[in-house]
């Protein structure tokens, strides 16, 4: 299984695959945040439930960052399986700040910071997280969507 | 399950992110190629049981594209899970030409054919396709590796 | 000088970046593709003296790719500058044939054809060529375009 | 000319293209961290006047990131020329800090601080900065490389 929810954490197992990296054989960093964004979609579809493309496309409701940091601690390779583990560590208005591990065989290999803010893609401005997403993302934030097997994220 | 082999077809379904996708909505079709490489990468580890990251970190023997053409009959559109159907229609020296087709429900959406060669990484010429490798592209193109359960495939 | 015009030719230099490369140090085919849609770009912006990004912003008029065949020769690798040429080789109703050599040095690298398709991006089907655009691109294909100056192309 | 020295500081125009794009018409975020990377070569090669490629496939020198913060104020989109201002804050034994702004017409877009460090990428561990980059490094900081015609910057 590549993805599972322990307590108020979600976990994603990715393959470091050919195309992520770069002539000295490692993940381009850029990759990590493309990785990133896969993995928020996998949390909200596999995590919460909810459907991360039909808020775009329905909704026309988008989720841009407006703040990162993140630390790159060790290089990871091609052919490795890494994890993802991300927390919701602040739950604003409109904005909700995650923070991501990612790790290999317990190495810790990056840890990111990231704010993410609720966005009238129209209008072009912050808008408050939808009532029934709000509710989900206390819950994981709880820890209180503990659930143990999902179908699995791809790409 | 996300990878299947049928026959003498390997199937691997996708799903279409975010950042798969251009401002038209649609999947902006270099990352077909991208995901085309995922897919490989998948065939070899799930239908052929090698590990495609071994032979270029391990023996630096790579696979190249030489040729690569390409039907596009519709788009795909950010959130829909997409079927890549790959088929080994012609084996060379050094040499394997796929055919690889990507629907949606039934759909088709575009259709490639593309010739890799097994290339020396360090003096930057082909080389016949190892034996044992080999071996298991004639299984998998007689429909010999007909394998249904499968860990899944990631990104 | 990154751009000209020659004849009935746009020509457009490219340095091979890092994120260009691959962990063979060559450039990883489908960011080929990606330079592909920039020397489009700059044709249109340079060679044309029209602006893409209008015609998909106010018009909502894209030309996604509906046909590719490509030869890989030989590889390109980081800090080298290759060299795109770009001929209209056939203009339809609503749909335009390009050509396109990659070299380095007089040296092939590769070879594609590609049938772009003007496409309403609302309705999702293809329309007539704006009349406009479609005689900027008669004048090229004619060489009657023959331009020696411009702003470089950047990226 | 779209890049130049201004005392202490490297310019570089950018187009945004429909390739650094994301469904919502804006650049999808991780595509400004691949400018980075064309930034710094740029920055290498026409502030500097080294080759960066060179020190990867000769020297077998990279620069890979340990620490990166960016602050999003707006988002760019499609057919914008922006421009990213590149600062060397404090110069290490082996590492840079540099500060990157990115505006369009005076209005911030992003704003990044990260720093680099000198790694032999054989051994995969970090290494003092080459004395005649350091040399040209200072003379940057203290901009007393005051240059103002280069060759442009292409991608």
């Amino acid at each position: 299984m590549t993805t599972r929810i322990i307590g108020n954490t979600f976990h994603c197992d990715r393959l470091v695959r050919f195309s992520h990296c770069d002539p000295a054989g490692i993940v381009f960093y850029p990759q990590y945040f493309i990785m990133f964004n896969g993995l928020i979609e996998d949390w909200f579809k596999l995590g919460l439930g909810v459907d991360y493309a039909n808020y775009i496309t329905e909704h026309r409701l988008g989720f841009p960052i407006v703040s990162l940091d993140c630390q790159f601690e060790s290089p990871s390779k091609i052919g490795e399986t890494i994890t993802f583990a991300l927390r919701l560590d602040h739950l604003g208005r409109s904005s909700m700040k995650l923070v991501v591990e990612c790790t290999h065989k317990g190495q810790l290999r990056l840890r990111a910071n990231k704010v993410l803010v609720a966005m009238d893609l129209d209008k072009g401005r912050a808008v408050p997280l939808p009532d029934d997403l709000r509710t989900l993302l206390e819950g994981f934030q709880q820890g209180r969507l503990d659930i143990n097997a999902y179908e699995d994220a791809d790409s």
